[in-house]
């Protein structure tokens, strides 16, 4: 079994509730990923809907940091079940306190044979000329760099020496698990912030809400992201973020709006 | 009293629901809009937070389409309450049936003096130089066009007349009540689907989910907003938004899953 199906593993208690355990492996500093933590609740999900198993636009909102190597659960609700889509809530929880709050539809992603319009993949160098991303570069640890390969365009790579808030890059599973829905959902929030790329590291960036939209199943191998920041006001940052596969096909497109808590921050 | 606040009126009943009327005044064909739905159901969690009045981040899933002329409840739940932050899940139902799932957070707007990244706003014809939005067009009844003046850019009012899936243009409401960020949820679904201007009025584009980021307060006067579709793939489709106030400051970005029904699509 590979690490990241291990660590969304959550097991139906038989009323609405599911139990698991939020898996030290995937944390920046001491904090579970919000992808992550997403991909766990979405699996709970999944589990519950066998004819409608992939997220086709799941938002999740935080509402505290998780906490890792600790028991979580899962509580959801059926909002409406549907012939080709379903939509169901849900809570996960851990040591008596909500963490996150998600409200996604479900449904069955195609391979994209047909797409009418579709987002080209941004250019890249190959992965082996690109550079890791590494847990030095922002002063924490980053045990998520233990389990995922990710490749940042050397252009953009080095914080606060990009001409744009833009990150572009290549992702896997270092345990050569293929990538799916679930998969991106973790990828979709395993970039650094692409404000680090203009501002430099400056702070801690908390996302406030998610919302990815699952577009493609993804074909095995490499996928390539962009991200990038289009506007920050007052603190409030919104992140766009878009996934392709191996084959260059668009699988997801992601928007998050964060803080960006600087030393200089209100409390 | 200005017809878009009476029309969002919600009185709460004081067990966490709040009661009110979905009017027959911004329908699609016969729907009610599902930017006024969105509107209508944050103006109800908006009264039970004066804290945090404003939407900074809604998610709207639409299980069924809204009932005009008929009453409605909101069920909502405080899901976190912090000091500078509230998230809020809530249930728009009519006649005994669950019609919208909503999850926001709700904070408060700055008018955004301090930006240090924005997108700048499309360019435009002035609004008497740009086409106003007609039913004759898309062959169904607008009554929200009664209520919204609509003008679009020139170069892409004509359905099937693009050279992309965008359509840009300005919008205000008709009896001069002052655009807010309730207001800019409804005019983030009130524009055309920008599908149309590639491919022609080519059917029913009935939103999935619906994201509208706020990120400042707008400025009295026209709003310039652009919509743009990117991805269409197995009949379903992202649309982008956004919207500038009157001083060309963005003021609210959205995103949608949309399905494009033709007449050819599977029942």
């Amino acid at each position: 079994m590979f690490r990241f199906d291990e660590d969304t593993r959550l097991e139906p208690r038989g009323d609405g509730v599911a139990q698991g355990r939020v898996s030290a492996g995937w944390s920046i500093g001491a904090n579970p990923n919000g992808g992550y933590l997403t991909a766990l609740a979405v699996a709970g999900l999944r589990a519950a809907l066998p004819t409608h198993p992939d997220p086709l636009s799941v938002t999740v909102h935080f509402l505290r940091p998780g906490v890792q190597d600790t028991a979580c659960e899962l509580r959801a609700a059926l909002v409406r079940s549907g012939r080709t889509l379903s939509t169901v809530r849900a809570t996960l929880t851990q040591s008596g306190e909500d963490r996150l709050e998600i409200l996604a539809t479900m449904g069955e992603l195609g391979d994209g044979g047909d797409a009418q319009l579709a987002i080209a993949p941004p250019r890249l160098p190959p992965p082996d000329a690109c550079v890791p991303r590494s847990a030095a570069a922002q002063g924490v640890t980053l045990s998520i760099l233990d389990r995922l390969d990710i490749r940042l365009d050397p252009d953009e790579a080095a914080a606060g020496a990009a001409r744009r808030a833009q990150v572009t890059g290549w992702v896997r599973l270092r345990d050569g698990r293929a990538p799916d829905p679930l998969a991106c959902l973790l990828f979709a929030d395993a970039f650094p912030p692409a404000v680090f790329g203009l501002l430099g590291a400056v702070g801690w960036v908390p996302t406030v809400s998610l919302t990815v939209d699952l577009r493609r199943r993804p074909a095995p191998g490499w996928m390539r992201a962009r991200f990038h920041c289009s506007d920050l006001v007052d603190g409030r940052l919104i992140e766009d973020g878009a996934l392709w596969d191996a084959q260059g096909r668009l699988v997801a497109q992601s928007r998050q709006l964060a803080l960006l808590r600087t030393p200089s921050s209100p409390a």
